[in-house]
């Protein structure tokens, strides 16, 4: 079937962008892990940035499915963010967030690429907007403004991919970083790890 | 003489960098922008990774002595330290923040620009900690930990060079984030670009 032969084609792009990283990506290797020929991902997709682009695509909607939170109590949701977006979902697969600073290095000259990078940024922001605007509502968080925690949330876990990448810092320390900046901003401070 | 003939090569370096990016600078390139023989080159630098470290060490250096305020208040220091950050130092060379950006993800498998990037990270968090103490010792700023201020300051810098790259946020943008964030944790907020 032609969709899981997509997802197939996507699965094996995600495991040769890991191993060796976007400079290293050629569709013979995408070939040889997913076990196909050339011309049967050629067929699915006409380019390499076609092909990423997908690759994105894909995992902007497996992030978002891991962000639908049961309508629980904003604290406990913005906790369960923090962890979902700290904690890497492969601890096996270093060369991911490589590979994610080497596809954001490459946005400049790819607007499909740029495109994906804004859209996950907005899921980002509406979930972290949404989380912060309850919590106002319901009395948990000081009046604040959501959209500008929102932008100020996206904006760190940004600076901790980077951060992981060149310098190799642990994003626990990010996380603290950023849970001070929250207690700050909303006089509530989420337990690090809870749901870990 | 050795040192302006090193000079030359970094600043040629700096060139092909931002117009060709990490994967298309090639030595033969750097050769021709500084009108040099590839053996001259070659001579003064045994490896690509030798020639992108002393880049990053010049860089560092020039960075640091822009960083050298008079010793004032700490309020116009921090000021001018977010004007520095924020304003491109060549608003020409668009290819400087994404040549960064490559990089930054060539760190996992350059133990040398790994090493100046931490270098850079020191020097940004060391002159923040350092005037944002001032302040609280001189009463312009709240009591609050200047390491800790220093430390998210350099993730919301990275963060947005990051966004800029990707997202082609502009500066401005963090900046006003940052600006806010520090409002809260200092109880003083910088007037965006005075010294613009």
């Amino acid at each position: 079937m032609g969709s899981e032969t997509k997802s197939a084609i996507i699965d094996a792009t995600n495991s040769v962008l890991c191993e060796h990283g976007y400079a290293g990506l050629t569709v013979q290797k995408i070939a040889d892990e997913a076990s196909m020929t050339t011309a049967a991902i050629h067929y699915h997709f006409d380019t390499k940035a076609e092909l990423l682009d997908a690759f994105l695509d894909d995992l902007i909607e497996r992030f978002e499915s891991k962000l639908t939170f049961e309508p629980t109590d904003p604290r406990d949701r913005l906790a369960a963010f923090l962890d979902q977006v700290f904690t890497p979902s492969n601890p096996d697969a270093d060369g991911f967030p490589v590979a994610m600073m080497e596809l954001k290095a490459q946005a400049p000259f790819q607007e499909l690429f740029r495109k994906r990078f804004r859209e996950l940024d907005g899921v980002v922001r509406e979930v972290v907007g949404e989380i912060v605007a309850d919590g106002i509502d319901d009395g948990h968080f000081a009046e604040t403004d959501p959209d500008e925690v929102a932008r100020h949330v996206a904006t760190t876990i940004n600076g901790a991919h980077a951060r992981h990448v060149a310098l190799g810092e642990p994003l626990d320390e990010t996380r603290r970083v950023l849970e001070n900046a929250l207690e700050r901003q909303l006089g509530w401070r989420p337990e690090s790890g809870v749901a870990a």
